[in-house]
């Protein structure tokens, strides 16, 4: 086993550990916050799952830096070094609301390449993940090479705030879209959503506004299947920066891009 | 055990054995047909889930009448006598792009009155359900009454279609729905989502077109916690007419038929 299976073995023991700890939390335990805004909620099990990782890979990988949600890991400048990206909780809202629909999500990158990934959807036990180079997988079952596809046979998810005035993105031409594909669904977690389209199970996944943290583990798996991720003009999407993205099967992405999604 | 108990048992044991069946069939044996449009799709599964239960019913309960999805069932020309409202597989479209996500749903009424209801999430194997007047269930978990609740604290549930002129409601005042509430979902089955509602892990559903088979179910479940179901005008909602739904917990549902869902 080369260096990079034994450290994606490394952080699967402990995205378990962190599961189990999560599953037997009681919901009265839950100490909630707030952030930024009302909506954006975080739990002391948010909290407690990042520091979990940061104890572990300081004392594991003491020349690795973590970037997290909860900003207890490392100021990053650049994307030399090996850098683990975490989200311990993506879907707080859901974790909160529903104890279920939520997902650990790691992506872990070198100079600014990926080596691995997991989504870990806790409640429902799907472990999507992939090593750089040798496919990805949902549990045991490899993930086919996503096909081309036209965006009307395709079930598109984002949250519905796009297709209100919002700032960032037009939302009349993303009503439209609404009109031309098969369906859209939002589950309230970035990374179970954009797995799910590396898994072929959803087709395209967009946002003006997310952050390293919400799409590194995804990214990394929807890489290995051909899943297209750029900035929402198009250009290439840097991992690292918190603008926008559009992730999707190819056809689809292309159409997205070309007739849906436009920033304001 | 009473009458009503031993149906409620016996259609557990039908709900069982096809989904036994679904979940072996491979997704290449599928034969997909459209219906009304290109979105409206059904499977030979469905179809047979369909016919199993109208076989079985007649066999078992030959003065019961049956209301399926996919008209296999009998012609209701009135509330009278045992019917049971049968959805096959609610969330088709998930069925045939993700395999998991979609339903069994089952309600059965008698002239008029809800006796028991049953959503079966297959592949989650998550069994909602009521015998009228004993309670509502989450597999063995007794679902907490419903709270008054504030629509800026609530999760809606609803196609983005209506978010879209759609000649049926007012998409502009949904829209500032979308803004005041804490996030919307969308999961593509009307019946899990309704259950959610149910549940407490939503805490509402809308929509303004929408058939008896995909509500039946989980309107007896959502009746037993205080769940208010109506027409999108706030009138009482008439389980075998194929009007809309507001379907949402207490206080919620009021704020919802106030300020956001108008017809046109």
């Amino acid at each position: 086993m080369n260096e990079i299976n034994q450290m994606a073995s490394q952080a699967k023991v402990w995205i378990f550990e962190m599961s189990q700890m999560i599953r037997t939390t009681s919901k009265n335990s839950l100490i909630i916050d707030t952030k930024t805004s009302a909506s954006d909620l975080v739990t002391n099990v948010d909290k407690e799952v990042e520091k979990f990782f940061k104890e572990n890979i300081k004392k594991t990988y003491p020349e690795h830096l973590l970037l997290g949600e909860e900003g207890l890991g490392d100021e990053i400048v650049d994307s030399n070094g090996t850098i683990w990206i975490l989200d311990p909780i993506d879907g707080t809202t859901n974790f909160i609301h529903q104890q279920r629909n939520f997902a650990i999500s790691l992506g872990v990158f070198r100079d600014g390449k990926p080596l691995f990934g997991f989504v870990y959807d806790v409640m429902r036990d799907d472990l999507f993940h992939a090593i750089c180079g040798e496919g990805a997988f949902l549990n045991e079952t490899r993930l086919a090479p996503l096909k081309e596809k036209k965006i009307s046979d395709a079930l598109i998810t984002m949250n519905s705030k796009w297709l209100v005035e919002n700032g960032r993105l037009d939302d009349e031409l993303l009503r439209n879209m609404v009109k031309d594909v098969r369906e859209t669904r939002s589950y309230g977690s970035c990374a179970i959503e954009m797995s799910y389209v590396a898994a072929g199970m959803l087709d395209g996944y967009l946002s003006a506004k997310i952050a390293p943290w919400d799409i590194a583990g995804a990214w990394v798996i929807g890489n290995e299947v051909g899943a297209i991720a750029t900035e929402i003009d198009g250009t290439a999407k840097d991992v690292f920066g918190y603008g926008g993205i559009v992730f999707a099967a190819p056809g689809v992405h292309k159409e997205l891009i070309r007739n849906y999604v436009r920033g304001i």
